[in-house]
């Protein structure tokens, strides 16, 4: 079966392949508001009725919270799935909007072509351009290169609380050789980029007493321990002046970073002084000999997001508190064991607090890194084809945030996930006037008619 | 004129001095509540009212807040000023009231009678112990032993605005050789106390700035500076192993504890471990060298009274925030310049910032500590005759507070002030439940009968 027919359908379909992403992104599936539980059913059961008319055995599947989306069809080539989900975040603040979120447009901008709604980019935009790709295919050769498993969630903005349930209780129909996700974007808007490694993530919140009340700063203070001047001494030790992290076996299983895809990645030319300049800031803060695409991308780190103790309102009180918390959070990569570093971070606090603190630790979540397992052919061969396809080097990136999706896959499924995807930085996704270029939702189509075709033929 | 018959006379008249302070109890006069405005003009024309019944020429005087009330009479010794607040507290949380604040009672314990209501010890209750001990004076001699004008705020507890320009403006009248002031409590409610140095007070308020807006920790953690870390390696700096105060010059001008004061309150017999025991603690925090006791009355200190940077809901979330801010506060004692530790303290935040992060100071107040002139032979005179009333020996102590308006009769009348008072520990003042000994009311007319006649008579 040959590729460059399947692409000029893609082409000459465009315009069509547009009205039908319009019709889905007109249909308000929030899945996080109960209003618009309706809705999510619908947007399921537009899907499955569109794969229905490629020819592919899918079905609404009911779960306890918003459905899920299962179609198979049979194929020469390796099996495949295909994730994306068909719900959105919520739009407001709607003031923001420049137009209906659900009424969706085609828009000229001096970019170029954009589609503007809710969900354009993240995530009905790319999960169509897969749809389409299949679409083209069904059309020129009358099947598909690859056996296909569709699966599309509700629930992916809304914390995915059915996921893990269904892969479980649907293991053996959901395997297949390889995953296919498409919820990720280009690097820099511009070089097609195929996540391989995603960072875990460990939440921990440290509470510290010392008096049992707050106190009075005027009759206490001097003689009575301030828990935070205790909490402030502990987060001023989590880095050393060269930035890298003191807790104790923190850096057990931190890999060194392969040779080839460091040398992919100063091919990138990652412009860090624009990326640290967009938000007001010109140095890399983290581990000194590192790059700061490194630091983001393959490096841990440890991060205070949120601190709080005493008087903290306007004017000024000489409170001398009973309490004092920080949220700490690491992000993870390679093999570091998230629960072997809680219990060494809490040691850690421990051996640090005076007489007269105590601590209590709350857990905010623990997952471990992901590496994908980039032997595996596909991901050489769909390589060669974006570049190709977009006229830049392809890249094996990485992702600074967690997409726990991929790591359900591998540890409930044993599968590998390639995650490509087409967003650009400005596409606003989760936020007011989201939208997809219409470059994205083309060449997106034609790198997946091209990825099934290196996949099939490999 | 003799000492005794007064002393005689006060105990005779104690019921009709404690229905005199049930009447002034029972004016709601709550200062920082405009609802109260009228009650405070009520409280100001009792008392002035109660002073012209003395024979003292006395008038309400206007301000543009709550009214002052200020008395004049003749007498044979020095010319002694006496202040007092006739302002209160508010009420709330009024449920945890046993009775309404504004019903006063003399009530049973088990632990003798005390008078319960709002401003029955801070300050309505001790400003009458000074008006009663005149009363008695006038009654059986009919005359005063000294020359004394009466001055009584009404806004005290909303700030004192009106008071630094009535002592400008009515410099001349006010001027007395000493200023008396009842307003202050027993040591460990049982020792009689002459607080005679009271710390100052430096508030001072840094607001850190990293990146120009909240940022996402997995898309730039690691690689952009965390405003938060650099608050909390700043902070840890403020304090050595030792406790001792890391700020550049802060020390310049803290005096050596002088030896009798010393041997004083090492006579006191400070259960520093009931005192920190009380509030969950038992090892003091400050200074290694010093004892808890200099820790609160004669040693500066550094406190953090308030911290907050990036989320601290319930939950987590991965901010790395553009802000963290935090409110600081020195206690200032002897000669220490606050304007000078200001101005170090500055320069040392700011030596210690990275690149990246600028920092914006708020100031939040700025008093020298004060310390009284105690060779004024009122001074000994005073510790005597209260070491004879109260049956314990009387000691010249320090107040780990500020007491602000100590500070402007020195300043801006050149008036040293002698601090006694007669509150116990549980006097719950500023709290629901507020109540003031019967002993302490009695023994304070007394104490006060004495204090005048052992200053007239030096």
């Amino acid at each position: 079966m040959s590729l460059d027919p399947v692409l000029d359908r893609i082409d000459a379909d465009l315009d069509a392949a547009l009205d039908r992403l319009l019709a889905l992104l007109r249909i308000p599936s929030i899945s996080t508001d109960p209003a618009y539980k309706d809705a999510c059913q619908t947007a399921a059961e537009w899907l499955a009725d569109d794969l229905k008319s490629l020819g592919i055995d899918a079905a609404v599947r009911p779960t306890t919270g918003h459905p899920m989306v299962v179609g198979h069809i049979d194929g020469p080539g390796p099996h495949v799935l295909f994730y994306g989900h068909y719900d959105v975040q919520p739009v407001d603040p709607l003031d923001l909007w420049d137009r209906d979120p659900f009424d969706p447009a085609i828009e000229d901008t001096p970019d170029g072509k954009v589609i503007r709604a809710r969900g354009s980019s993240d995530d009905k935009g790319q999960l169509m351009t897969f749809v389409e790709a299949c679409r083209a295919w069904k059309a020129v050769h009358g099947s598909l290169p690859c056996k296909i498993t569709f699966f599309f969630e509700g629930e992916e903005e809304s914390g995915s609380p059915s996921l893990i349930p269904f892969l479980e209780e649907n293991a053996e129909e959901l395997k297949a050789d390889l995953v296919l996700i498409c919820d990720t974007g280009l690097f820099e808007s511009r070089v097609p980029a195929i996540v391989t490694r995603l960072r875990g993530l460990l939440g921990e919140e440290i509470t510290l007493t010392g008096p049992n009340k707050d106190l009075h700063s005027g009759m206490f203070g001097g003689a009575a321990m301030n828990p935070i001047r205790v909490l402030s001494s502990i987060l001023a030790n989590l880095h050393g002046p060269d930035g890298t992290i003191q807790v104790p076996h923190f850096y057990d299983g931190v890999p060194e970073l392969e040779p080839p895809i460091k040398a992919q990645w100063d091919a990138l030319g990652f412009d860090h002084a624009r990326f640290l300049g967009d938000v007001g800031l010109s140095d890399p803060a983290g581990e000194s000999q590192h790059t700061a695409l490194e630091m983001i991308w393959s490096r841990p780190t440890a991060e205070i997001n949120g601190i709080i103790g005493g008087y903290t309102g306007d004017g000024f009180k000489t409170v001398l508190p009973s309490q004092a918390s920080a949220k700490i959070s690491f992000r993870l990569v390679g093999q570091q064991d998230p629960h072997e570093i809680r219990k060494h971070f809490r040691a850690w606090v421990e051996a640090q607090l005076p007489p007269d603190v105590s601590v209590r630790f709350d857990e905010h979540g623990a997952s471990p890194a992901g590496q994908m397992e980039t032997d595996h052919p596909a991901f050489e061969a769909a390589r060669a084809v974006l570049s190709a396809e977009w006229g830049e080097e392809a890249a094996f990136t990485g992702c600074g945030g967690s997409i726990p999706i991929a790591g359900y896959f591998k540890t409930i499924l044993g599968m590998e996930s390639m995650l490509v995807g087409w967003g650009k930085d400005d596409d606003q996704i989760h936020s007011p006037n989201e939208k997809y270029d219409l470059e994205s939702f083309h060449k997106g189509t034609r790198s997946w008619a091209r990825i099934l075709d290196a996949i099939a033929t490999r």
